[in-house]
């Protein structure tokens, strides 16, 4: 196959894969049906056209022209379905919804029910997908920020022939162990890309997913070869529009202009506590116009299906800025006596509802029934979608064979295959090297993996010279520069999190690593537990971890956070000593690919200890210094990050004194939790309960480590503005205390 | 004094007063000095003449116009300085910012430095304040939401005469036990009406101070005696404008029309990355418009004092909308090496920069020197402050005279002392009384508090009909209706939390609660823990507060946030199992005022309990029921609120096998670990080790109460979705269970 010059050749090639795909897929007698393909030479101009003008000219037409015509729909996608049978589709989501939710008893119809038009138009008409490979790496990303709306999803997934919603899995809707659950969550359906319900996530991860996708076109397209080439659509409603996290991450995706990311704001003024009247009269097209958003309004979004195709046309031809497409819709649409009120945002319709909106729109089948013709006009999304994916694979043979060294940069990408030998590029220390802040220490380690693992990047709050994270071989990702790696996410830590959730759910290889002050996880907590719930591999590095950074004071000064990190599941709280262990930090992070990692690191200077190593790291605690034999050590000292020194340091003093004394590092609880009970033994011997733990926060949780008998030395209230000497003093952070609260043990 | 009938005479009233202001004040010579006071004829015009024909009709009168002349001032308070004057307290505010930071060696001279032309106008010209009694009731609230910038409010202050800041203070800037914190602390330094520095908050906390005064005025009131009135000010930053949290509130503070709000936005395109070109390029007046705010630009916020004191009185002229005052100003002004970079914004200047700057400023004085000129013209503050606050006793006492029942419940919550009795509305049940969600219990408490607690109001982030936290017999605060105490904050968590900080430190009697789900705790974290700082007696009400939230899945479903809280200082975490416990719960809540408090509440039905009490919650943890004696149970099952059921029932099994059984209910972990050591063993006698807690949260932490022996049930991965009753089994959160674990001990 010749490689193509430009997009528009680059979609022609897919098109022409269409006219091929008839040799893969499992159902091709159904690209022979005519119901929805006779329309294929219109869509073009269905953009102009009324549904009722398409009606009209709509007639069947011969296979083979509704092949080579399927091209020439909007944006080269299949092609729509005549009119009625848009609306009988658009139904059928309705009532797929509806049953779903009324047969579970809990869930949320209406926006379904009110979204229906535009998810029947995203998923058949617009977007690119192979439904049998929902991981194809150049598909469309969609993504349903309002998350509780889900039931619209899953419709779509199964009308799409997606193997993750079956018939089963919609009557199984929100039951243990189904695929549907209460909201989408991309670990357990395929075809789902992030985990969205709290509201404003989704809208960030979309961000994120743009984001990825500019930054990989910039890298890796040719003139000749557009390889990396997908929009990201998503939809969100009021609650998310009112969520802090979206306007941030709606203020930098603007300022990033990036032209690919399409939302739908599904304007149908209703929340959960009624009309938006009594709390969101903001106007938000003007809101985001002042983001730097393109902003359209499609009046109807009900019925008025020419006018959501016109605004995707147009939204597609501004390049250089997001844009906002407001729908304004009737949630419930349909239900003759709850739509348009919160009664039917969360609950099931009833009964006797269900049985009156079936009667409204004219809607005669069972629970769960897909019509025949709406399964056939869908069906064909199966060959096209292997169509689509058989094509770019070609063109990808075609980038591979001309450029060879891009194309292995790419592939691991997009597989998430590491590069052999990436973990020597971290650098090593020694007790004799120069003692420094793990904030600096894990610059060296950031820039090390940057050079070496392609799909690392990341940034900063607008802290980088703080937290040090910048990429010193890199430049900024910017509008003009999408290609450099350096992020500039300015203040704004919540959407920080959501947009790396979604660059790290884009494909295996991004890892993004992000940055604030160990304090402010507060603002993007809501976003660091979807990373660990979504299995989001981000790495947070957070510096500035406790009183230590001093005069900026208790609101800066981090206390409960590490406890609040353990607690956390599926996520790694780090806390590294020195070198060694951000080494070590690091390593664990980069091989967690399903888990993000939080590294908390010191503002001060720190030295080099004897004793830790990467490979301690690994097993989340571990011996620094022992001078007993026989595993019964007088005493146990436990410390992590900062005070691994303060430990390590009356650990000498009270050996001087003929103790034997044994100082462990517990860098990471989860790592060490995960360990062999014999190796844990090997740590902590039961039979030794003379234990001190010294860590510059609360003590709670240290009862794990120190049993009832030993005692937990850290800090259980605010801390204070002073020079942080003075505060690990005044607060009994010393190796005084350590001792002479071992001595009274 | 007679009663004035309306704000107009009220201010002439406030003027008056000014006239005898003489017979009180500590210093009521400096009133005499003519330096500041010539101008006061003049400061209602000089907002439409330049500074230069000021200066030109600047000329020293006698005292007694002085005083008289006083009130005709920018909206009646304290005369403007000459243009040359004002120059020097400007330049006095620089350098007192730039010698506190050189002194500590950290801080933020940057901000000062450029806002110090609308921090002298605020405090010099525009606000009403008593210096000398930082609590008076109805002075005007400044709020710095750019908290980093705290010095401009340290030297404000200490030139207004608040004993809060003394010369020794500034000189001790952010060194140990100083009234002069790294960030403004409201709990350090009176003076500071919030805790500001982590971004955004400041002026979530300044849209709940102007609500709280918008609310207290509607309802009190009258045509003739305006007892309530003033204005909220703040000033913030780029930084602040990045975070979401100040969208969410901005966008709630225009639907509220909150028209006595006045923010000034320091554009001074420096934020700590660098230029603000690298990440936020919105144009922020736009948005603001379109949240509904009236937006003025003043374009020179360096040397343009006429501009900024027009927009102060068109911003007030604007009554139904809040204000922004978008002011371009120089960060770190008149450095002239540093200014307009990020290098001012975060350290010290450094010696030779210092000195330059006083070469380019024409500043000839010793470090942290105040001129005697600027020093006299702002002591005059302390006797008008005093006369101020002394027309409003007058007022006050006029208004008792007249409206004696709403007095004295203004009187209630001006002072915060709570009705006599109004623990006794607090509702009680008995085991019989029927089984009910503690969510519905907690509204039933609410109800009953409102009813009888004159400043208590709340609301919920668009869950009121989930979170059941409407009060029933009054309406919504609504622009029109802003007498009304439900609260509609809008899917908008974050906000919430900081609307609600500034409203508890409105004034001592305002008790606000919010609510969301408790999950959702994540979006608001930074509120929350601010609220423990400021010591800010916020009620949390959170509901949905396990697994058994069921369906909505893990997205919804806390499983750390427990012990994330437990951990945190200064907030009060409780878990209610009942009836009893739900009351007693909100006994302690409503009793701590200085410290917040968070209500985990079950969505599922919870039987009343035998043996649950309000006076058991005051205690934290206590024995619902034991078999035992000689403090010796055979076993101890703890547990808190909807798993207290399944210990109570286990507890009763285990008994019928001749086993002697001590139920704990663990309601509140910071108030047992309050209560006296023998309380304690009497709960958890060191001799019994078989212990077995169960809590549908994760385990960490609850070593402190099993002891190394015992076990804890609980849930240390994701929740799921499902039927609540499904996954409590799946999970083992089940009768057979803990009877299963505890036989195993």
């Amino acid at each position: 196959m010749a490689a193509s010059t430009s997009l528009t050749a680059a979609q022609a090639l897919i098109g022409r894969a269409v006219a091929v795909a008839g040799q893969s897929p499992a159902h091709p007698d159904r690209l022979a049906l005519p119901t929805g393909f006779g329309l294929s030479a219109l869509a073009g101009r269905a953009l102009k056209t009324s549904a009722r003008q398409q009606q009209r000219v709509a007639r069947p037409r011969r296979a083979p022209m509704v092949r080579a015509a399927a091209v020439e729909t909007l944006e080269g996608t299949a092609a729509a379905a005549p009119p009625a049978l848009v609306e009988k589709s658009v139904n059928t989501i309705r009532f797929l919804a509806i049953d779903a939710v009324e047969k579970a008893n809990s869930g949320h119809p209406g926006l379904p029910m009110g979204c229906a038009p535009m998810g029947h138009i995203l998923y058949d008409e617009v977007m690119r997908y192979n439904p049998k490979n929902p991981y194809w790496f150049n598909r469309d990303r969609f993504v349903l920020s309002a998350g509780h709306g889900c039931m619209l999803q899953y419709a779509l997934l199964h009308l799409a022939g997606y193997d993750s919603v079956k018939d089963e899995d919609l009557k199984s809707f929100r039951q243990w162990g189904s695929s549907t659950p209460g909201h989408p969550e991309n670990f357990e359906t395929p075809g789902v890309e992030v985990t969205t319900g709290p509201l404003g996530q989704g809208i960030a991860n979309a961000v994120g997913l743009a984001l990825a996708e500019r930054h990989l076109a910039a890298r890796f397209n040719k003139p000749d070869n557009e390889i990396v080439d997908h929009y990201t659509y998503v939809i969100l409603g009021d609650g998310c529009q009112m969520e802090g996290i979206s306007n941030e991450v709606c203020s930098i995706a603007g300022h990033w202009g990036l032209g690919k990311l399409i939302a739908f704001y599904d304007d149908n003024h209703i929340s959960i506590d009624g009309d938006t009247e009594i709390a969101f009269t903001e106007d938000v097209s003007t809101r985001f116009e002042g983001l730097g958003w393109h902003t359209i309004w499609v009046k109807n979004g009900n019925t008025g299906y020419d006018d959501i195709r016109a605004a995707i046309k147009e939204a597609k031809a501004v390049t250089d800025k997001p844009t906002l497409i407001k729908v304004t819709t009737t949630i419930g649409y349909g239900s003759p006596n709850k739509a348009n009120s919160y009664s039917v945002h969360g609950s099931a319709l009833g009964a006797k509802e269900v049985d009156a909106t079936r009667q409204n729109l004219g809607w005669p089948y069972e629970p769960f029934h897909v019509p025949e013709d709406v399964k056939s006009h869908w069906s064909r999304h199966i060959p096209h979608g292997a169509a689509l994916e058989e094509a770019w694979n070609a063109k990808f043979a075609e980038y591979e064979r001309k450029y060879a060294e891009e194309a292995a940069e790419l592939k691991s990408i997009i597989t998430g295959e590491l590069p052999a030998g990436w973990v020597e590029a971290l650098p090593k220390y020694t007790p004799e090297s120069p003692a420094d802040a793990t904030r600096n220490l894990s610059q060296q380690c950031l820039n090390a993996l940057a050079k070496v693992i392609p799909g690392f990047l990341g940034g900063s709050a607008d802290l980088a010279s703080s937290n040090m994270t910048l990429l010193k071989m890199f430049g900024d990702f910017q509008k003009a520069t999408p290609e450099e790696r350096n992020l500039r996410f300015g203040v704004r830590e919540h959407g920080m999190g959501g947009i790396c959730n979604g660059i790290a759910l884009h494909c295996p290889g991004l890892i993004p690593y992000c940055a604030t002050f160990f304090v402010f996880t507060d603002y993007m907590r809501a976003a660091i537990r979807i990373s660990a719930l979504c299995e989001a591999g981000v790495i947070y590095v957070m510096t500035h971890d406790s009183i230590g950074l001093g005069e900026d004071g208790p609101t800066h000064q981090p206390i409960e956070h590490l406890i609040s990190f353990r607690a956390m599941p599926n996520i790694l709280m780090l806390r590294p000593a020195d070198g060694n262990e951000t080494a070590g930090a690091y390593k664990v992070a980069v091989l967690n690919r399903k888990r993000p990692s939080i590294l908390a690191l010191s503002r001060q200077k720190l030295p080099q200890l004897a004793g830790t190593s990467v490979e301690g790291v690994e097993k989340g605690g571990y011996i620094i210094s022992d001078n007993s034999s026989g595993n019964k050590p007088d005493l146990i000292l436990s410390a992590t990050g900062s005070e691994l020194e303060i430990a390590a340091k009356a650990g000498d003093e009270l050996r001087k004194e003929g103790k034997t004394v044994r100082v462990v590092s517990l860098v990471s609880w989860e790592l060490f939790e995960e360990q062999s009970a014999d190796y844990k033994e090997s740590v902590f011997p039961s039979a030794v309960t003379a234990r001190v733990s010294i860590e510059a926060g609360s003590t709670l949780g240290w009862e794990k480590y120190n049993g009832s008998k030993g005692k937990a030395i850290g800090i259980d209230r605010f801390g204070a503005s002073a020079p942080a000497g003075r505060i690990y003093k005044e607060f009994g952070l010393t190796v005084e205390n350590v001792i002479a609260t071992a001595k009274a043990l």
